[in-house]
């Protein structure tokens, strides 16, 4: 249909303007549209506590430990059970958050904003790995941690952008040249944001012994640049949404319940169906059986082109999340078969520096039975013990058949 | 033959076992064996002052104004005819130079160790693209940042590597799996190099504004690791150097007239033909016509594996030396035919991370005609104009030819 064609064509189109630079960092509640001071921003489409996973439920009592309003996890209890507490997803707010994806009101948050229409994204910073909220830990390591990283980082950080705004999409872009899909491998997308900050941070006037620290911590971190690349791709996503008629795929998302997505055509209504377990490589001592379901806004990458979809060019990221080294050039070409359409900007050089694909169609998907694929970290089903494995996810079929039942009703009957 | 495998087989196993770590910076003068107050050492097989190319030539006067020896280039000139300064290949003092190559007395040079055997090897440091001495520019500018590079740069890094060495060979490894072939494309060995010493320097006893400075030099020179890929190359060829009855080529340079090559059993020889120009892509307004013949003792990544032969793990370098992404595949899979085996630690992820191919052995080129393909800058053949393009060169047959001649004679009759 010529309609949807167009419709698509534009949602590509404006994916492909997108301009997203790294403008700031400060605290959620003063950025993030809607952010109330009693509000927790999580993964995925909407899901209340009591169905929450065990990461999930974990990094909530983290965050408010954090935030001072809980002593301990007892307390934290009673203020949700007393439902003081509101729970939205982030991509309600232009945020994304990896994994459990808690985002507390006083929590510092990168800003990243498209150079040509100004609007905004969010998403908290990078922990690393280990013990950390996102996978539901919250002892007293983690939440010194994120102190630290709220007093220290996140400011010194902001000081050093006031000298200059970094462009996240050529970064990323020379990133996907050396080896990173931005999903599960940042690397070089990592290397090369803390060689942009070195000049900035020793310029403004933070001290030399902080200057250090701070450093330290992001180049100690390979997936600092994670929490990064999400808003840069939501952002990106957000660009497409909205179209009439358009059938391009706008959000992807996981809540470790259930797997959600959105359609440029069909307004902010989610279509989910239950989440799965990723295929992968556990650690050892780990299965399937101790594994969280799929968890995370991190799927934005997918969304936009970025992590299996980009495959080909990070065959690296075989020995993490599993397969050989040809598949990696299969899975991207696979990819193209369910996309409008392929990027200018980010390309892949073994394809002859062919476009990423990018703008997932529904209605490629459900004609060619292709699900998108995903690449992922894989938490353990507990709270607080953290990253198990490593592996590859599929979008279950089901949010797109859902979506294009309510597509039909919309546009076709 | 029984004897020249087993032979080959030991020169590859010393060679994967070599593990070069940067250790120090320091003078010339200081370090490097042999080195003499009036000494020059430069690229490639020996070569006197009149037969030098125009790049070599303007080194060489430009090293002798650095010195003080010489206070333009009338002076220099005067010396050289005088016959006051002796002219020695890197390669006979455990050191290398890319493009012309020149090291002179007072020089900071990249120390660089083999931690198995303690031998040293020596490179001079990076001075970035444009007008620089390796290309026999030798106006203030030039002289100005070598003296900066003499006086801040080499002594901060070296401060830096009193609180540790900094292990290249994992480095390298790191960066082959981000797109760095080693020759022309040291994004990721660069940025990963940058922040490696960015805790050191902070640590050391710089203020924060020389920090800031060293650091930029190195994060905005793309260029860098090539000076110290180069020594770490030279430490491992060397590692196969001197074993009887191995047929393995330990040496591959050039200087800007003839290429050398030398082979592990047939001593401290050089088997020479004329130099070609390199076919590659040259920047605008440059062609073929302009250029020097193939030129700097870089070839020693490809002695080793990197370089044109690691390609396939580097298809974004293409776009810098020309040729089709499946070129790049190609490239490396034709030079498993001319080695001797494979390194087990410089993997290439795309290859289902099969190792490079290692170990030249003369006897191969010759029975497949294939020739040793480089990775390549071109100069422009006066002194001083700098880069004009990049490309790929070949490896003269003839260097191997005369070889065999040697090695028939010394083992074979």
């Amino acid at each position: 249909m010529k309609q949807i064609e167009e419709a698509n064509q534009r949602a590509l189109s404006a994916m492909n303007s997108c301009e997203p630079h790294l403008v700031a960092i400060a605290p959620a509640k003063d950025v993030i549209p809607g952010m109330k001071e009693n509000m927790l921003l999580h993964a995925g489409p909407p899901i209340e506590w009591d169905r929450m996973c065990g990461p999930m439920q974990g990094a909530v009592i983290g965050a408010l430990i954090f935030e001072g309003m809980a002593g301990d996890e007892k307390e934290a209890l009673r203020l949700i059970k007393n439902g003081d507490i509101v729970f939205e997803p982030c991509h309600h707010h232009q945020s994304v958050g990896p994994m459990a994806g808690i985002i507390s009101p006083s929590m510092q948050c990168f800003v990243v904003e498209d150079k040509n229409t100004k609007r905004r994204s969010f998403c908290n910073l990078h922990e690393g790995r280990g013990k950390i909220l996102r996978f539901g830990a919250y002892d007293k390591e983690v939440i010194d941690r994120l102190k630290w990283m709220n007093d220290v980082l996140g400011p010194v950080i902001n000081d050093a952008l006031k000298l200059g705004s970094i462009n996240l999409k050529t970064l990323m872009a020379e990133a996907l040249h050396m080896g990173d899909e931005c999903h599960q491998r940042f690397k070089a997308s990592t290397s090369l944001f803390a060689n942009r900050l070195v000049v900035p941070i020793l310029e403004s006037g933070t001290d030399k012994k902080t200057a250090k620290e701070v450093l330290d911590f992001i180049i100690t971190r390979e997936q600092t640049f994670l929490n990064l690349s999400m808003p840069a791709m939501k952002l990106t996503a957000d660009s497409a949404h909205g179209i009439k008629y358009s059938t391009v795929v706008t959000t992807m998302a996981r809540n470790g319940v259930e797997f959600g997505i959105r359609v440029s055509g069909l307004g902010d209504k989610w279509f989910t169906a239950p989440a799965l377990v990723p295929d992968g490589l556990f650690f050892p001592g780990y299965g399937p059986q101790d594994a969280s379901l799929d968890l995370g806004d991190s799927a934005i990458m997918e969304t936009c082109g970025f992590g299996a979809f980009a495959m080909a060019a990070a065959p690296a990221v075989l020995s993490f999340v599993g397969g050989k080294a040809s598949e990696a050039v299969e899975y991207t070409k696979k990819m193209y078969s369910i996309t409008v359409g392929e990027s200018p900007s980010y390309t892949i050089p073994i394809l002859g520096f062919r476009g990423l694909p990018t703008g997932i169609d529904i209605l490629k998907v459900l004609k060619t039975g292709l699900q998108p694929m995903i690449n992922t970290g894989i938490a353990h089903k507990l709270a607080g013990i953290g990253q198990i494995g490593a592996g590859i996810a599929k979008v279950p079929l089901g949010c797109f058949e859902k979506a294009l039942v309510e597509y039909d009703e919309k546009y076709l009957r």
